[in-house]
């Protein structure tokens, strides 16, 4: 597999050009390739190596989220133009050999926070050890899975009219609160974008404009969805000329909806991709949001504890069919039962935002409660963590917890 | 198996006191079980018969909605007290041999309303066949499936407390907008109560305060999980005496979210059961909602294209971190794009609605876009649905639709 | 569902003219169906009730084996003729309603045998309970399971060259040790041949004539594929004018190779087909045996330990690349290892026999040694039956056991 | 991970003294791990580099088969001793970067063979090229899918007595036909023994005894087993002190049966494995051959199409419940089947050698027929191979075929 984009981990991301950390349509390409080739691209992890594999959180805690993602790309294809759906076929996703762990953070309420923020506010960290296709972690014990690798962000440039779009109405929303912690939504900063190949007066406009990498969007983005693994098939919509193809943010393993922000097992790696165009394809098939197929080659864990939510908040009082409330009443549900098996409630968290959990919206029209499903795998333990006539036992005997701040 | 529950489809709901339509921890037990025991429980459709099996959509338009939904209980289980866990293997779910067939409502937004009822605001439905494992409707063509029958609806009474927190947050929550349409909650409502056996003034009492059956709540009740089919074990929490645990609303099969609001195939059936005890066990799991495990027998759809949705709403307006825009987005987007195949929307909507469709909460935290994904299996239909170079062709040729009202 | 054939548990099987217990072309349609008819089809059990639900074996010792297989049908298809594909779906199969109950036999070497007769030349019978899509047995315990419920047994007539063809060539074969124990092969046997609604002379001949079913043959047949079950579909060739269907032999359960010779779960039940044609398929599609597609619904299990075997016997001879020597000592390596978990060897036989094992041709090419896989689902178990570090535990107390003569 | 052993492709096998192609018990270790120990073991192809990735079969023709199969090993592992289970986790199985391509050989009947020689006796060759999780091969177009990447062979070295058990058995059954073509049986060959680090009068000797890596036995070995993919765990019995584990033949990926001998897609590549250890496991588990545990990361393809073989021979020959013959039968009609949309002979025999197709013995029990199954993965076709009313159409156009001897 030829290698279009090779990292060096050992350099600061700004140093490389073929890396970028911001959204904008004059963001030159890196490389270009041709409809049928196959490539490797490889990618730092999404912080650029602020996260260290050690057990102090302290980097969690004062990560500079204004550089987050660096991305590798963007990559032209060959013949793309606006309208296009540009298809991609991700053939591999691995890890590189000098990098091979990852992290999952629970981020400080104050910088950055997560789902569970109000009931987890302090930064922590959790190291994983990679073993082949399984993960395991020294700061949550008998827990051990294969991983469902996936870039949780790519997606091609966006127009100057997407962006327009993109910055007025994050910024409408910004504006209804703009003193919340953590913030509606994250604005362009110009101080820290790294606009790749840009220089001089071009990067700082683009610099001013260009669109922060943390919400997914219509060109597919930081969508985060753990089966985008090796095998899966998406179908981009193209915004601009050549596409402009850009990806990162690898997880080793992510349960649905990245609970902990940092949720995933962060790690740096490579896609390997094939790619090829459907001319006109967007209007054809009435495309908004990239559409994919997932992988035939996904771990098979079919048995599962589920976790119902409503939405009856934390203080009991009812929200009218709103799915977030009921997936973090879920969430808390799942918690609170491994905690019966001697988890912390930190590592819980952490096991949720990791692993292959599935989290549905299982009903959304029976007024007022939506009700979501999370689906914990059971074979994800190394002992039975099914409900039985006895009571649950402590499996997990105290001492081990996540890294906290030191 | 020992039939426990028999009812009769052609009486009136009413005149059958092994039935009744809502929550309240008085209504006497219609039969009682032991632990280990098994048994089968028939039901009647969630309407009671308010909708017929033909080409006009008049009956789904005037449903009188304040008599749903008809359960079958509440079955009492010897020993079973508050605290206590109360297992449930859902040994079987099947047809009742004298109604083999199914309904799908798109109900009026008037009336009922459903998760697209500002696009799809005009009442309309759909018949199905069952055809063994499978269903098919002659309002929706090239759509086959096997189903995933399940009950929609299924928990324990209430405790007094219990209801009393019910119906004082509903309420809360139904003041903030009296006059909205649909109603934010549907409050208890006297008149077209059916409290089993109660009679007298102890059922006029029960009858004023008796929660609606429309909402899932903490002891599950119209959860409306399409995976609780053959094969499932449930834990349920034990609120009062006995247990008291009552079901009906039985689905041929379901999509995730249950969109359409009748959203299911709908159908009159059975449920054979087995019951069993976790004497304390709501303490020593730490259960809120039930929880279960999902059946080894499932039917596999494989092959999917997922449609993404982001919480920017159809106006362009973004939301944060707002699953219920996200999935609804999703929604759309999937059904566009079954639109190109000749499809109507109405026909796309109601095969969201039924069939083994799953909505993912694939990203929950990243700021401000929550990302959802609606897995449409591609086997279902008797054509390749899936994205090519030469673009999509008509495949449903124009003439069937959803019955209308006439 | 409309029922075209309708048994009588408690009539004699021989007085059911819709009932026929040999292969012959000029059996007479029992009922004619049109392309694209559904309808059910009821089935006795193979043996016509000569097994009966209690602890004694002496019915498995004793029976009548000229007597099956008994089979419903032949059901004549509209148009069908010889050199068409007549494409059946299997919808549903089931269970009567009064005969809840199946049984398995090992059968004794002098009468029937089995896979592993050598070993385990005694009458022994177990009765399995049903529970909804599950099943257990009060002579096996700490086993349950979803059934997979098929017919064994399905195909139409065979011409009249091609039925001169099976009993030349089994007959050939038989005579090549006519004394054998158990015989080579089963050749017609006219005292007890149930020809269906043939009478006096043409019945005589018939009855001289007609093939045994035991074996599966080019038609299909007795071929008890464990996973022909609900929503499988069926290509098979047409041989005589209008089909002529039949089928029976239903199994709750199998495993791969039926390897107690009645060593599925065998009851009376029902299917729900769907018939149509391939017109001139044979040919077409260069048919011999039947084609088929397996069901979208079968149960999931996942978790499996696999036996090894090699073409090398007891007695420690080198076989050629023979793949029935290696599962036999695959199957023979399984049931030593249950053994080491309290199960008797017959209890551990009857559930290779009768759950849902696979069997793999997994290498058949590396002279002299074919290997042979025997995949264990591991999920049926109530303990954990994977190896650990400290050795196996007894889990099956002593005291129970399969059923024996007395 | 830790590379244990690295290979040199460009060196002759010979050269490199942590290779094998015999087993013997007096082998030297060429490394040493502990229980615990995770560890990268890098293989040559089976065949050692014989056979090129171009168009012409002569390599495949004129291949040296007593060289093969090079193994990588023997590996001590601390405090194995004869009688325990050694537990090795395969972790990981992948690609050497320098040689990522594959091929399959049809071998000549007079060198090789394979299982349907008679059919197809002379040499042909496919060549496959990578594509991440994916293969395809020049030589058989239409056909794309995912790898189940394991190793064919992979066991403990045997002691002097299995040895010497394993040259008697099979020179017994070789002398029974001393002439034939293939032989029965590879016997010791001394001239191209590769015996590791032996030298001398040592190797000499064991050059003369030891066993030729063609068969699996006891321990293992050339299983051939195509689920033993990354993520499996195996129980291989222990036979000498430090146990001796090698392994080698990597498959990229294989049809059950190996049909065409070389049937899988052989390459060169790595092992990650975790190794730990059972004291005295053997008899605790009553084991003869290895034991193991499927991944959970197995591709999942569901749709088959499903052909029936019985063990009457191509002549019209009855065989008595002969699985070799059934499941010989059950390859053909694929290959007749797959014919009729294009495909020579070869290619389709080629497509059943190495595609994930499963082998199954369905019945045999059913005198004299034993029944096999072939279950052929419709999903990896580019077109729908399934049968319908219209019959077959061409969808592989002529021209392209394996590569012939030029």
């Amino acid at each position: 597999m030829k290698t279009l984009i090779k990292v060096d981990l050992n350099a600061s991301p700004e140093s490389q050009e073929y890396l970028h950390n911001r959204w904008h349509p004059d963001i030159p390409m890196v490389a270009m390739v041709k409809p049928g080739d196959e490539f490797r691209v490889e990618c730092i992890d999404w912080t650029g190596s602020q996260i260290l594999n050690d057990d102090n959180a302290k980097d969690v805690e004062v990560v500079d989220l204004s550089k987050v993602h660096y991305l590798s790309g963007p990559i032209g294809v060959e013949g793309a133009e606006p309208g296009d759906l540009l298809v991609v076929d991700i053939l591999d996703v691995g890890v590189l050999e000098e990098s091979a762990w990852g992290f999952t953070g629970i981020f400080a309420k104050t910088n950055g926070g997560g789902f569970l923020t109000e009931h987890y506010p302090d930064a922590r960290k959790a190291c994983w050890d990679f073993h082949g296709i399984y993960t395991s972690s020294r700061h949550i014990p008998k827990v051990e899975f294969a991983g469902v690798m996936h870039p949780g962000l790519i997606g091609c440039l966006p127009s100057k009219e997407m962006l327009e779009t993109w910055n007025t109405r994050e910024k409408e929303l910004y504006d209804t609160n703009p003193d919340r912690v953590p913030a509606l939504a994250a604005l362009p900063y110009a101080p820290t974008a790294h606009m790749g190949k840009m220089t001089g007066d071009a990067k700082d406009k683009a610099a001013a404009e260009g669109a922060r990498t943390v919400p997914p969007r219509e060109h597919g983005g930081n969508c985060d969805i753990k089966n985008l693994t090796k095998g899966s098939k998406v179908y981009f919509p193209v915004y601009v000329k050549d596409g402009g193809l850009s990806m990162g943010d690898i997880h080793f393993s992510q349960g649905d909806g990245e609970i902990t922000f940092c949720g995933a097992i962060e790690m740096a790696g490579y896609l390997d991709l094939r790619v090829s165009l459907i001319k006109g394809g967007v209007a054809k098939y009435g495309v908004v949001n990239p559409i994919f197929e997932p992988s035939p080659l996904s771990p098979e864990y079919k048995r599962h504890l589920i976790f119902e939510g409503i939405s009856v908040d934390e203080s009991g009082k009812q929200h009218y069919l709103d799915p977030h409330v009921s997936y973090r009443m879920a969430c808390l549900n799942a918690i609170e039962y491994m905690k019966k098996f001697g988890y912390t409630g930190e590592q819980a968290y952490a096991i949720l935002g990791t692993a292959p959990v599935e989290g549905r919206i299982s009903g959304i029209v029976d007024i007022p409660n939506a009700c979501a499903t999370l689906w914990l795998p059971t074979e994800i333990f190394d002992f039975d963590i099914r409900p039985n006539a006895d009571g649950p036992t402590i499996k997990v005997e105290p001492g081990t917890d996540l890294a906290v701040v030191s």
